[in-house]
């Protein structure tokens, strides 16, 4: 052919398919990326390519809360100064880092791995949902279940919704204190600007004001 | 600590370093590359690196105008119905690529590889301006130099400027044509908004009205 708008290099297209593949990156940046990464030093895309193949292949699960980790317990698992009582469920190991970052949280977490969404094909076997409920049991036998609790993090979708519900009716017969994030209107949010929902929800659950 | 806002895991941590060393990509999308990443089959994720490995280590370069090429010659180079007596002289494999795609050249190539600047301590060594020279002086032994032309298409900065008057320098006394990319009013530009220097130029580099 005369003009030539195929890739110049097998090589080349087959980087920037894998690079194209990943979430938010177009054809466009995946080309640029590969081009980058074709001016770097050799050394450096074998650290690159390095680095992701060994989180693959040897990242750990934390025994207890499957948080990623590199031994068998995590750092909040394995940290006495935590409190092992009060359960934080959430979907993922994001959602985890982002609730540290708070540093507003004493407790421990359960990482569910996902959400139960029957469109995505996420049953609650897909989901560490019973290793979370023999977590629960244990709790209530070893402490008076008032003094347990868990807490649900979840996203405010019905699939957060009924994920929750789904793992309520499991632990609720353990009598342990069960509660859901707040939701309301963000701090410094301008009411004109709040969605209906969330602010018809603020309104309902309105909290004691404290000068 | 009690508070745990460093990584979960040190194989995470390196993951997500590498992948915010590329252009354009910061910490929080590193991240959450870094997990997507992690969610993906092992042997997907050892496809992903060993493409862009495979990229690195076994590209070659066409002998003839340093396009990035699966083997000695590219496919530009290699084929018959292009003018080999036409070179477009381009600072990187990208502005090959987008030339190509106006299917609006019948020439061939030559890849410079970077173009001169001072600040960047980029000198002519460091490009492939003695490989073009000996390309355009070899043209001008084989054919009637008026019958050859290198054309200039690089940036229209001072840099671009630089090197293609370095080049000038070296090449004119084989009598080639020598031309540069036209500057003007993108088509479709409204005179408003565009910026003095180029409305200036184009005025100045005024062309026959084609009815």
């Amino acid at each position: 052919m005369i003009y030539n708008d195929k890739y110049p290099s097998a090589l080349l297209q087959e980087a920037v398919e894998a690079i194209g593949s990943l979430p938010g990156v177009g054809r466009r940046s995946a080309l640029k990326l590969a081009l980058h990464l074709l001016r770097q030093p050799v050394e450096n895309v074998r650290h690159f390519t390095g680095a992701i193949d060994r989180l693959r292949n040897e990242v750990k699960y934390c025994s207890v809360c499957r948080m990623i980790s590199d031994g068998d317990l995590c750092g909040i698992c394995s940290d006495g100064k935590r409190d092992h009582k009060t359960i934080c469920v959430v979907e993922s190991v994001q959602d985890v880092m982002s609730i540290e970052k708070t540093r507003q949280y004493t407790g421990v977490y359960h990482v569910l791995g996902g959400i139960i969404s029957p469109i995505d094909g996420t049953g609650p076997s897909d989901l560490t949902i019973s290793e979370l409920v023999s977590r629960v049991s244990a709790l209530a036998k070893d402490f008076p279940p008032e003094e347990t609790e868990v807490i649900f993090a979840l996203s405010g979708d019905v699939e957060g919704e009924t994920t929750a519900f789904y793992i309520y009716r499991q632990i609720s017969p353990f009598g342990v204190k069960v509660s859901a994030l707040a939701r309301g209107l963000g701090f410094g949010d301008d009411l004109d600007y709040a969605d209906e929902l969330t602010l018809g929800r603020s309104i309902v659950n309105r909290q004691v004001f404290r000068p």
